[in-house]
């Protein structure tokens, strides 16, 4: 067979993956690309990562935990302010739906009729799903002082329109976020606290982790600048891990926002001052598929220890 | 103060409810009407009811109990599969992004920077948000023979786009559901059963409730004759509470589909026959909040029976 180079053993690499997820039903696909729903195996294993973070959590920072929860959907409004829609619009996803009376209704059961398209028939609602598990927090938050002896926890689906039979690559996908709003300095600790926890965890599940600076898909050619910014500032690192050999995958992610959303969001510190932030994100789906490609798809013949600390021994 | 006739006292009721709600961090409002986060009491009831519905479940069909997750958008294709565009497109959502390139990033900057709506600028991409947690099994099912022994438990957040500032009523929502899929006999069996527990678990949790015939908003004037035929064949039958005095609300549903998903989706039996499916869906979101309206929103008050069933007590 000749050599395929590195992107055909990428290929290889992601297709053999794939097809062991299915065969094992970690991964139940339908017609839906890149949106694949979880067995129960998988789902198990969420479940132990989900209350190993929690666990984790707790025991470091007791009652400051604050768990919360918002829908995967939010108004369109708050990818303007976050300025989603400048820097990623390839990725983000508003919601269309039918807005029209009898007649135009009418025209849609025609049209769905014949067989052809009727999704231009629906129109924009003013709502998107939302990208990342954090800004409805900072929607909720708005105009408001913020409490830094906070530790925020949240859980969210996050949309990322980016459709690609890897595995490793969902358009519709789950984080496990932890954020701080408070000054610079608490604002930074946060991400170099997670950071450090995050390494230890994932090393404890038996992953092999590194922390590198961030490349986020920023669209176009003047993308290509805020990248660079982004790497220079060194404000987001990820955790990656090499589930295909030779290439890093990010499971995690820290990243210190600034006053970014602080400023968009008008969020103030008790003296008038206006809030840094900072999260931590896993990647919820990305670390469950992460440790099958480790330790294979049937978590009884994994590590005892890792079992005992996913929950999923005896 | 004049008397407000019976919806000035439903408005009244909900406005009440909500204020409460929103002042004792129940609900996270923003920006977003009808897409509020849960605070951390609304999620710990949460997380009870549904390790409540867990246990229920295993303690009752054991190793038939199948749980997976799929995630809150699939194909809009499947939205023609089950009919919902036809059926309920008001309050169906698909979705958009944006598809160009440089040349439309430019445009799609300068209308975002003129504070224009953008959003016309997206363009559909193929995909949808959930309406219903099951679809998406179906979907995975398709052109398969089902297996009449798995009771599948699926847990997933549903769109309805019909914005209001009752609390009752979320843009986006979950729902646990349970399905079976087999013969027409065990279809109506497991609807049946799980009428029976839904009522026996709420009844435990200090609510009243009643089974009714469900009437679904099916969209204008032939949709009154298909929201009339739901009602003759008694296909779908809802768990009501009187939430607000005098006007009863769905907390749960079950539904009887007949060959509907098992002819979209070339559902079979062994015997190459169609099979029936039906569902039972506990709307979670409002069983909580059914909750808070009958006992209050601070559950170490709650009957004490009640913390115990939900993993509050102590």
């Amino acid at each position: 067979m000749a050599d395929l180079g590195e992107s055909g053993d990428l290929d290889t690499a992601w297709r053999t993956l794939r097809a062991g997820l299915i065969e094992n039903r970690w991964l139940l696909t339908s017609r839906s690309t890149a949106l694949p729903g979880l067995g129960s195996t998988a789902l198990a294993v969420y479940d132990g990562v989900a209350a190993l973070l929690s666990r984790t959590a707790r025991e470091t920072f007791g009652p400051e935990v604050t768990p919360l929860r918002f829908p995967p959907v939010f108004s369109a409004h708050m990818l303007e302010q976050t300025d989603y829609v400048a820097s990623f619009p390839q990725l983000a996803g508003t919601i269309n739906s039918f807005r029209g009376g009898q007649g135009e209704y009418r025209d849609l059961i025609a049209t769905y009729g014949r067989g052809d398209d009727w999704q231009p028939l629906f129109s924009p609602t003013g709502l998107a799903l939302t990208p990342a598990a954090c800004h409805p927090l900072y929607a909720w938050l708005e105009d408001g002082e913020v409490d830094h002896t906070r530790l925020y926890e949240l859980t969210g689906d996050c949309f990322r329109h980016e459709p690609s039979e890897d595995p490793m690559r969902f358009v519709a996908f789950r984080m496990r976020e932890y954020v701080r709003l408070g000054t610079a300095e608490q604002a930074m600790t946060h991400r170099e606290q997670w950071l450090a926890i995050a390494r230890s965890l994932y090393e404890t599940l038996g992953l092999e982790v590194d922390i590198v600076p961030a490349n986020d898909p920023f669209f176009g050619r003047g993308g290509i600048l805020l990248a660079a910014n982004q790497r220079r500032d060194e404000a987001k690192w990820e955790v990656v891990t090499e589930v295909y050999p030779g290439t890093p995958c990010a499971i995690g992610s820290g990243n210190y926002h600034d006053t970014h959303f602080g400023d968009e969001f008008g969020l103030r510190l008790p003296d008038g001052s206006t809030a840094h932030s900072a999260c931590f994100g896993f990647g919820m789906d990305r670390t469950i598929l992460a440790l099958a490609a480790r330790h294979g798809f049937d978590p009884t013949t994994w590590p005892g220890a890792v079992q005992v600390e996913l929950g999923l021994a005896g």
